[in-house]
This record gives structure tokens, sequence and C-alpha cells, in this order.
């Protein structure tokens, strides 16, 4: 597969592309690499070079057809079907990532919201019932689940990630504030708010500290 | 200061470090680099530099003193005193990040609530009632904000990044999916979580969507 070839920074940057073509005027068909660029706040020899390896190469003096691009990008982003995403840890956050709502937007439905805690279990989060950790593997089988998203506390995240990767699941979003350990073939992205939060503070330097 | 002398991949692993402290037992007093590598998920070498950065070199054969560790990381990270925030975005993420709770532990606390649609105003989240975003100016001097977390659409976020800056705001955390363009001496962290979970789809590479 063409997907397999196309380096880790370049498909970082996809995402990036894909949400700068929706911020062009519906009515623009053609969009060159300096525009583009700038939109996403690269170098425009960066987009050439990324879309090149989506067997994307615009027009001289034209640029790239929106349309065309559009699909190209949703086409190796994997993104022109849904999927669907199990929430692990209903705490403060896993509650309010269930609330959210923004994930079918973007083509992800949560399919299940599970805890360890027993007494968690039947509360209503986002719609759904909150369902027991230990029924994870019936479930992922079930439902057809490909991606869990983690809110656990930290010290559990590494138990429930092995949990999770017996399950069958190759795609986990990490929200605990640990490093997970898991096997070749499976992906694991990290959104640490604590960590961002700390860098802030860091360039404060001192300053605005109350 | 010390702290404008450290590099920022170190930066942004002094959090990872002070948080693989607070995975150690309670009475463990000392702590090797490999052990602290091991649990922050980098190598024992690349502690010992990212700690020399803060004047910290542990003792041969003994490794470094925890407590003492613990204080030099959060006076580097600026975590002695707490932080005053406002939350500009009041929309599905925005009340989710509100209602969270979680950044108090960490000791930054969500001062003002904003939004610039004005039937939203007045409603409460997260115990605070949505106020106007043209007052800004007014709250964050008022309440000693320091830092915003930008939770409004991609669209509107530019602007309204303009006007945090305007406001003597220099640290932003960006949950909306755009980048920013800020002066320099003004700090932007991102947090997106559509490209997160497309980096995943785009690893399923076709396998798991429904």
């Amino acid at each position: 597969m063409v997907n397999r070839a196309i380096p880790d920074a370049t498909v970082s940057r996809l995402p990036v592309y894909l949400r700068s073509l929706g911020d062009l005027p519906a009515t623009q068909e053609t969009c060159s690499s300096e525009q583009l660029a700038s939109i996403a706040g690269v170098n425009s020899a960066q987009v050439r070079k990324d879309l090149s390896h989506l067997g994307s190469h615009g027009t001289r003096g034209v640029g790239y057809n929106v349309g065309e691009l559009r699909a190209q990008l949703r086409q190796a982003l994997g993104l022109t079907q849904g999927y669907s995403v199990a929430l692990i840890g209903a705490g403060n956050l896993g509650t309010a990532l269930a609330n959210y709502g923004g994930f079918e937007a973007w083509g992800f439905e949560v399919k299940a919201v599970l805890d360890a805690d027993g007494e968690k279990v039947g509360r209503i989060v986002g719609g759904r019932p909150i369902e027991k950790l230990e029924n994870l593997e019936e479930i992922v089988g079930q439902r057809g689940i490909s991606i869990a998203i983690l809110a656990t506390p930290a010290a559990a995240a590494q138990d429930v990630a092995d949990r999770v990767v017996r399950a069958g699941i190759k795609s986990i979003l990490n929200f605990a504030p640990s490093v997970l350990q898991v096997p070749d073939g499976v992906e694991v992205r990290r959104v640490d708010l604590s960590t961002e939060l700390q860098i802030l503070t860091f360039h404060l330097g001192g300053e605005g500290a109350v």
C-alpha cells in the first residue's frame, strides 16, 4: 500500500493540509502550494514534498485541484469510512470526553464507555451506560471497535493498554499521563494536557503566578 | 535566569520526569537515572543530560535525591505557585473542559469562561457564568489571568488569539484546529484531538473501518 511509504512527519501534517483546504473559499477550485503552505503554517517546498507522497504533484502555474486533493488526503488518512471507538476510564476527563460529542463530526463513533470501578457501571455518560472493563474483549468483538481512547489514572494505564491490545485493538489515543509500552504494530498517540500546561508555565518563568 | 538556557526538547521532558517521580514508592529516597529513564520511557544518558540543565547531577552509585529533584523540577517548571486561566469558547469542547475539573489539581484555576455568542452569556458551565468575550481585557486585568485556553471554532481562533495577546496574555493552550500566528514572546501549545485521531486512522490503513 502507498500509505506505508509515507514518513511519519508527513503523516502528521496531512490532517493539517486537509483542514487548511477547508479554510479556502467554497468557490475556489485550485490552490497553489504557497497558499496552502501559508494557511497550514509550513513552507511551500514542504507542502510539495509531502503531497508528492500521495502522488499529488499539482500543475505548474495552476496548483492543486482542491476537490481532488481533498479526496486524496481523506483517502490516505482512512477518513472515507467511520470508526468505532471505546472510551476507557469514566472519571472527570473520560466523562468530559464522552459528553464532548465532537468525535462524531470527524467520523469516530463512541460505541462503548468502560470503567474498572463496578460502582460506576450503569451510570449514563454521553448517552450510554458505563460498562464493565472486564467485558472489553466481548464488546470489542461485537461492536467492531478499532480504536481505544484511554482516560484512566496514570497508574492503571499500562494494565488497561495491555488488555486493550489483547482484545485486538491496534490504535490507542492515550490521555493518561503515562508512557505506554505496546507491541510493534500497535500505534499510540498521546494527548497530555498537564504536560502542555507545564511547558507553558516554564515559559512564563515565574511571571503570572498568583 | 537558568530557565532560559534549557533547550525546548528538554523542557518538554521535564513534566514527564516530574510525573515519573510520582510513580516511585513513597518511601524511596533516591532514584538512579536508569530507573527514572525506565519509568519516563527515555534513555538514561538523556535523563542525566536533561537534569544537568537544572544543575542536578546526582551522586555516583546513589543517584538523585527524590525530594530535591522533585523540588528542582517544580521550581524550573514554575509550578511552585498557581496560575489563573481564562477559557475562551464555550461550545462542546469548551464546556467539557470547563466541567473537567482536572486543571485545579495541577495548580491551574479557571477564573473566567468567555464566549463571543451573546446568547450563551450567563449560562453556567463548570460552576461559573459564561461572560462576554468583549470584556476580556478588563477580566484579565482584574483577575490576574496569565494563561488562555482557546476552544473556539477554527475560523475564529486567530481573531481571538490576537485579542488575547492584546490583553497581555503570553501563554496560550490552543484546542482550536488551526495554526496561530503570534508575536515573539507569546508561547502557544496546541492540543489537536482530530489530528491525533486522523494519524491513528492513517496507521489503521483501512483496517477497522465500519
